[in-house]
């Protein structure tokens, strides 16, 4: 994103005042033992260092659209960061995860037992940030916590599932990750009491959701090419957006592919071969075709606000995401001989 | 409790709208698959056949004191229902339940992964039912479970811990029980916009939690003399008020348990031993008494509402677990001699 210095500077305060809030909200006070020390720690271990605080970052964007206040909107970052984080210490619970950020996860530093309480507590903790917020903020962010918990069980069942139809995948992309961006925009549009630009920021963080999962998902397939982790998610038998758009192209791939799932994990051969075939049947260019169409849709959501200041960040955002992608896989990266034969 | 005819009926048609609530709150519209089944079934498993809707007949209570409305008032007991439900299912997947209310675990039935995210859903739909009411309210629910988290998370730390402190003991029961049945009351008195009915009332509903936890307590030491679980808290490590009240009096008793504990689960002649040396340290006296002392603390909190229609009826389920505990414990039951040798 291109900003003129001031308003990298006023984004970095920003960011450092949602920091303070979340170091407010998730208190250590120094405590080493004592009955809620473990619970603290099992919190704050996957909120400090977090992510790339990417909600907090959107909803500055869609604030500065609003014009809402900034101590309420420093509440909603941080609070839109907390119900991220909940849903990853209880994701990892149900995933029985080990690795996350580089580092290892709740449950396994703490066990299961004060992984799935922290992430209640952290979950409660991002409500009440939203305590002295117009209500209709809180009643979103409550309806939003319920949409991702059905789209989580949703992908737990899609685990393995090589038929799962698109609508399918794309319902828990925005499920997963688009009604929490939703959130960051509509909410913003509710602190100043606009409800139609809160319907058009919503569907327009839903959108920006299903592009960031689209380009996660081909991630898997471009990235790091020859690396270890690639086609992680054939291996892993989580139907992506790119293989399943393959499997609509080739349906003996998607044959293949149920034959092999249906197996167990399949060796590490066959997750290059399918991967290999996977891209020869054109799964990268559908999947980056799906990013256009979801970045166009944002925009049309945007309306005219894509051009004002923090739209044009917003769509900025999205630009970064789609050149990235098509930096990555188009032209279809070189199958390297090995795997294709 | 004593009801003229009219207000039982009143009181049936109050908790027949809150099942009726329930039922549309987690519904099951007959699906048998798809991704949220699994998730409708573990949500709606413990929740019908619920328990006794304790909470819906508090908040009934609550709301014929504070003249609130009534459809509002439903919302509330559901909503009081559901976070009840939803906490169950995260602490049977804590405590690794296999039986509550005479039948398995959600968590034995359908899987950690789905009790995990069904108590999250039922949390989430416990939350969307306050959606319309004074923002007041939902504030209070979103205070209520961090505050029943933080007290699960404390129960969990004091296992095996013979030397709690009783004020630590206390704690736990104020947040596991009390701070729930205090949304009953001040949630009612919210509805009406009256705060400092509902900071009385919040204290009376804690009190009377605390009365409830005692008397759950008491009847481990006194229900089934005789029976397979009498004296399941000293199996299980779970430091009990009446033990705790009975290490006081006697430390060496105290010293006798922390070595049990130490080793591990004790086997049945030594939990008898100990469960009879707990009655004659005079642990359940000590329980009766801290149960008098709440009742006391909750009439006094209520102040001149006791004696008024919802009031009464207060009073009397305190009154009604005093009596039923007096009846059990006192005079103390006769020892097995075969135990207490």
């Amino acid at each position: 994103m291109n900003y003129a210095n001031g308003m990298e500077s006023t984004l970095h305060a920003f960011l450092a005042r949602v920091e303070a809030t979340l170091e407010e909200a998730l208190p250590s006070e120094g405590r080493t033992d004592g009955p809620s020390a473990v619970l603290d720690a099992a919190a704050r271990h996957l909120a400090f260092p977090g992510g790339k605080r990417g909600r907090p970052l959107l909803t500055f964007h869609f604030g500065r659209l609003a014009g809402a206040d900034e101590a309420r909107l420093v509440q909603l970052a941080a609070s839109a960061e907390l119900v991220h984080t909940a849903s990853l210490l209880h994701d990892d619970v149900v995933d029985d995860g080990t690795l996350r950020r580089g580092k290892p996860t709740a449950n396994v530093v703490f066990g299961n037992v004060a992984a799935v309480l922290a992430g209640d507590l952290v979950l409660a903790t991002a409500l009440e940030l939203l305590e002295r917020h117009p209500p209709a903020v809180p009643a979103l962010a409550v309806r939003t916590v319920a949409e991702m918990t059905r789209a989580t069980i949703a992908e737990v069942r899609a685990r393995g599932d090589a038929q799962l139809p698109l609508e399918a995948w794309h319902a828990i992309a925005v499920g997963k990750t688009g009604v929490l961006f939703a959130l960051c925009g509509a909410g913003a549009a509710l602190l100043v009491g606009d409800e139609a630009a809160a319907a058009r920021w919503a569907e327009a963080g839903r959108h920006l959701g299903v592009l960031f999962q689209l380009a996660d998902d081909l991630s898997d397939l471009t990235d790091g090419a020859g690396g270890k982790d690639r086609f992680a998610d054939l291996k892993n038998r989580n139907p992506s957006h790119p293989m399943l758009a393959a499997f609509e192209r080739s349906p003996s791939l998607q044959r293949a592919v149920r034959r092999e799932w249906a197996k167990g994990t399949p060796d590490a051969a066959t997750v290059a071969r399918l991967g290999a075939e996977v891209l020869a049947a054109g799964g990268a260019e559908a999947t980056l075709a799906a990013m256009r169409q979801a970045e166009r849709s944002m925009r049309a959501a945007l309306g005219a606000d894509a051009a004002r200041p923090g739209g044009l960040e917003l769509v900025g955002f999205a630009e970064q995401l789609l050149a990235r992608a098509e930096a990555l896989a188009s032209p279809t990266p070189e199958v390297p001989a090995a795997a294709a034969g």
